[in-house]
């Protein structure tokens, strides 16, 4: 691990998958099991010579845990400045110079740099709230990652669209309650959803999160895998979740590599 | 009971549910788990002021279900002669007539004759598969069951659309895979989803069949019930199925009455 230089209410977690280290802050930016998931979920390519770009980068943590999974060269969008530079922080730490680097820019413009139709995967786990009327009661770090302050749910789909190639694949986690625009949206930009698989916090409640596969250029046609239960109980998470989270078991969330 | 009179390959069921007796005929027309869930899974009118359609009725099971569950008015329409007429003997067995009224007709043009938003709650059972290229291998009443020949999914959420006043409800019962046209097409015509349920054959398998409710004019905001398992193994049913299958326990698969 290269040397770790901490920033005002930092601190520094594993990753807890294969040692991985990140920066993270409760005042700034911290991942959630939303971001675990969706980096088990993602298809990712075979090879070294494939091409993924992770839009709402947030501190890289999606970056971060794919590394564990391809060879694949990975580019993190974020557009706070304080936030890609955590994420840049937390490349170099971890030594990924090669294979990660962290793009500080908007993502409705992010074609423009990287190219149109360039990536085999988008991942993306945007803000899940429109913006609300009236006050906020967070600071703009947090609101930005909830709320939708730099990006609606159109500009994600737009951008996924431009980023990935045709028959490439577009994976993104959010709200199920949004569930209806997100295919609306979704199917507007010609990313066909394939691929579907809920988050339930237990057994006989309603889903909280959804986990999205669309193929660029599909045909109609959505799978709908089984549901993933968190908690067991009121703390303890279910088998299935510890094996996904700690990636010991990726073939039920993961497609197959193609 | 009354009278019963069946007509070549006609068989006499019980329904499974308050001594309803039920036609039907393994060459014509037989009621499947998608149309018993359905009849669990819709809201019903509180009173017997509602109104209530199903369209696509066949032999008349949902209405003849949602009878045990409310004393509103509830209308079937059918397009094939056969079907409609075996729905009508179904009605009349049961002594139903003064709530149940079979209408021998096509769903496109419903709305002229039973009237434009009066119903409270349409509920329907479409076929669930575009007519295939080449030969169909079944019968003209199995085919038109299954596949669009009278009826496109685009058709049925139209009429569903224009028989439901604003505010109401329809009910639909289909296939997973084509989950992302259903909601395309329901928000088209102003039918916004807001509750889904999804039926797995076994835990650990994917979704084979979902339940939809949207709400005219409604506001968007889909929930996402528990997933309901249909088999424990190879045979047995889980007792959640053989609860909301024998209508012993409707309040996890049925909304709150308002």
């Amino acid at each position: 691990m290269n040397n770790v230089n901490l920033k005002a209410s930092e601190r520094l977690d594993d990753l807890l998958t294969e040692n991985i280290k990140i920066i993270q802050s409760g005042e700034v930016f911290s991942f959630s099991l939303d971001a675990v998931l969706l980096g088990r979920f993602s298809y990712v390519p075979p090879t070294a010579r494939g091409r993924v770009v992770d839009l709402c980068t947030g501190n890289g943590v999606i970056p971060l845990l794919l590394t564990t999974r391809t060879k694949a060269s990975i580019v993190g969008v974020e557009i706070q400045d304080r936030l890609a530079d955590m994420a840049e922080r937390n490349v170099r730490i971890n030594k990924l110079e090669q294979q990660v680097r962290i793009v500080h820019g908007d993502l409705r413009h992010a074609d423009k740099q990287l190219g149109h139709g360039v990536f085999d995967v988008v991942t993306v786990n945007p803000p899940y709230l429109p913006v609300p009327n009236g006050e906020q009661n967070v600071n703009e770090h947090v609101a930005a990652a909830r709320h939708e302050v730099h990006c609606t749910l159109e500009d994600v789909v737009k951008a996924s669209s431009r980023l990935v190639r045709s028959g490439g694949r577009v994976a993104m986690v959010h709200r199920p309650s949004r569930l209806v625009e997100i295919f609306c949206v979704m199917r507007e930009y010609r990313l066909e959803p394939k691929r579907i698989r809920y988050v339930h916090p237990r057994a006989g409640e309603e889903a909280n999160m959804v986990l999205i596969e669309a193929l660029r250029d599909g045909k109609p046609e959505l799978r709908t895998l089984p549901p993933l239960i968190v908690y067991k109980n009121k703390t303890e998470y279910c088998d299935e979740l510890l094996d996904v989270y700690y990636g010991k078991r990726t073939e039920l969330i993961q497609p197959p590599v193609i």
